[in-house]
């Protein structure tokens, strides 16, 4: 992307309404703009962040075998009644009502579709288990809706569900979940605990959210210090094989973390003063086992082994993926700006031009920009350095490459990594193979 | 993905509730499932389609220099006062009324939110063109929707939006998008003619459908037989060479073309009786020039060249991605099912294992599908041989490849090719590479 004519409002001046530094960089770098209250638009760079974090996502939910599906964003008001939740559900569901004065809302959750879904198209235990997934826009709407795309109404969420024949295999799918969910926050830079939790409005007997640190959470979190020394992802942990899931499980519930919603001091006592921390933290992920809490109302039933009926065992597993472009920059970010994770970057690159106008700048930053091939943006404007350089530290690119008349001269480029703030001076062909 | 453990539930009846092609096969091959009136979910394969589509929408999209956003569903109806269109639009517009009884509504299509983004971030005349664009649900509440996802209410649009300082400027973006639709429709396998068109609620001045012929059209098309015979891309035509631009539009609006409200008897009266075509027509997008229709009544103005401040030029150009997946079938299909072009098929090919537990058949269908690399459905359901060929050509995948006992045992199984119906003997290698 050119600057001179990419779609990139940055702006100077931090917006009043931004409280947490993730709202603040997102509006200041151009990533969103707000088009009604906890409502965005994406722009062009944050979009591609999203879709990069929507990739990794679909990526690890892939590899533990959940399919991939997508259900509309508007569903019938006679689902929810099956159900029993629609009157449950309170002011968060935004209510709609269609020309023909039929009862349809905007999803903010799938448990009801996807069970109507699965008890049209499955009849036996043969074809379990089953994990659906979807990525799709979801509504709440919350009373105060603040922290930008962190606690949005319109949101991206990607919601998976889990159908097996007993308890046992239900477990499995969790697990599975599990490991596809720490897999995925691992990739995008996010060190997450999973903590038990309570179950709330999807109910059930079993439930871990994902927790980050961050000055800004939400709720209050304890954990042992066990999780900061822990490499998850040392050993190798199949999908496929029950022990590996029941291992990698067990690593991340054997130690104390909890929220305050959850926190049992009893046992945070039993710890030793050196090992308790505690912190603010950011919900990124929601898992649930609730066994036959949909299928049994919706009378959804496969043939067991037996030939009886059964009503299959359901988990459903929650992610916010837009929610993750937030955490990532509270994560990841320093006073002049975002320092995107090389895997979720908007582009690896920033190539910035100090000379517009001069012939070897011009030609050397060309080069460059045919050769990264449409991963790097392209700082072809007519400001002057000082602004470049802020823009640059500001949306954050793994990499610049700081092309000046003195070094183009000479064939020379000064290539700086964002997040070490490291500067070398190299040949161009050097630079392109030192970003690999 | 292996179909004992796939969600693909195939129909063997017809539904009743079909009535065209498209609708019955995306129903019976297990595409889709309604969910509400006029609203789908996608189930695995039709996703994948989709899917496939959307990514040529894209990258078309992307090869003319418009730039991806992501615009919310929702838009607050003070926009669409500004614009004037709100009480016009009526009763297709889905009316929402959010927990503070704020006026909302489910974008039927984004002129106004795309210009109310352009005005906070586009200042000179400096940075224009702009052709911004994205890949967005909307809603409209047909009154009868029909034809399955042809005619849904909840479905998925691609709306590309230009800015331009002036009239010639317009025209350019105008004949921008014309060139990167013919090249979308082409490589998703579709003969589509740009016939004039009305404008519309959109408004404006200058306005194409692009119509493909199927006896279910939703309306009569006459045309010069000359579309018969051209070969649009025999040339290349570059998106930023003007003069190329100027020599596609003039290739596809010299000859006549035009759907019943715009037909010009006159004009069809001066054909030879040999070169007229009439038929029905599906239109699968349509582009409109409506100039300062937006940007004067939402103040939205950039300084031009002497420094006076100029409404730009717009343009809007939508492309129902959804639409078109029930197109490529009413295109591509016979009595026994759909016939995916090979660059929107769900998967390359299918696997049709004729004996579940034989040995020999069982290692080479592993050795097939791990080779295809997920890119094909192995069908290792124990059904007997005639259900499998059926459902095969059914999903209409390109390329099946059927692995019996007798021919497992010489280490050989056969190659159907779906489109064509021809089949040859080969061994597992040839096989493969005859797929490329």
């Amino acid at each position: 992307m050119r600057l001179s004519h990419g779609f990139v409002p940055t702006l100077k001046e931090t917006p009043a309404e931004a409280q947490i530094a993730s709202h603040r960089l997102m509006l200041r770098a151009g990533l969103i703009r707000q088009t009604s209250a906890g409502i965005y638009a994406w722009l062009p760079l944050g979009l591609r962040v999203l879709r990069n974090i929507e990739r990794i996502v679909r990526e690890e939910q892939d590899r533990v075998g959940a399919q991939e599906i997508l259900m509309p964003t508007i569903q019938p008001a006679e689902l929810w009644r099956e159900s029993g939740r629609y009157d449950d559900y309170g002011k968060e569901m935004l209510r709609i009502t269609d020309r023909h004065e039929r009862e349809m809302l905007y999803g903010p959750t799938n448990e009801e579709m996807v069970t109507d879904l699965f008890r049209q198209a499955v009849r036996s235990y043969r074809e379990l288990p089953q994990i659906l997934y979807h990525i799709q826009w979801k509504f709440r709407d919350e009373v105060r809706p603040r922290f930008g795309i962190m606690r949005g109404r319109e949101f991206l969420m990607k919601d998976a569900y889990s159908f097996d024949l007993d308890h046992a295999g239900a477990v499995v799918s969790y697990r599975k979940m599990m490991l596809a969910y720490m897999r995925t926050f691992q990739r995008i830079g996010l060190q997450a605990i999973p903590m038990e939790a309570d179950t709330g409005p999807i109910g059930g007997d079993l439930s871990h959210e994902f927790i980050i640190l961050a000055p800004t959470g939400e709720s209050q979190v304890y954990f042992d210090a066990a999780f900061e020394e822990m490499d998850y992802f040392s050993a190798e942990f199949s999908p496929t094989n029950p022990d590996d899931l029941e291992r990698f499980f067990k690593l991340m519930t054997t130690h104390y973390a909890a929220t305050d919603e959850k926190h049992d001091t009893a046992r945070w006592d039993t710890l030793a003063a050196d090992r308790k921390r505690e912190g603010r933290g950011i919900e990124i992920g929601h898992i649930f086992y609730f066994g036959t809490r949909y299928t049994k109302p919706m009378n959804t039933t496969v043939t067991g082994p037996d030939g009886k009926l059964v009503h299959p065992e359901m988990g459903s597993y929650g992610v916010g993926v837009s929610r993750l472009v937030g955490a990532v920059i509270e994560a990841s970010h320093d006073d002049n700006g975002i320092i995107w994770p090389d895997t979720v970057a908007p582009y690896k690159a920033a190539i910035l031009n100090l000379k517009v106008g001069d012939t070897a700048c011009d030609a050397i930053c060309e080069k460059l920009y045919a050769a990264l091939d449409g991963n790097a943006v392209y700082d072809d404007r007519t400001d002057r350095a000082g602004a470049k350089f802020a823009d640059a530290d500001l949306m954050g690119h793994p990499w610049q490459i700081v092309v000046g008349p003195r070094g183009a001269a000479s064939g020379t480029v000064e290539l700086k990594r964002r997040a070490t703030g490291e500067r070398v001076e190299l040949s161009v062909e050097d630079a392109l193979a030192k970003m690999g």
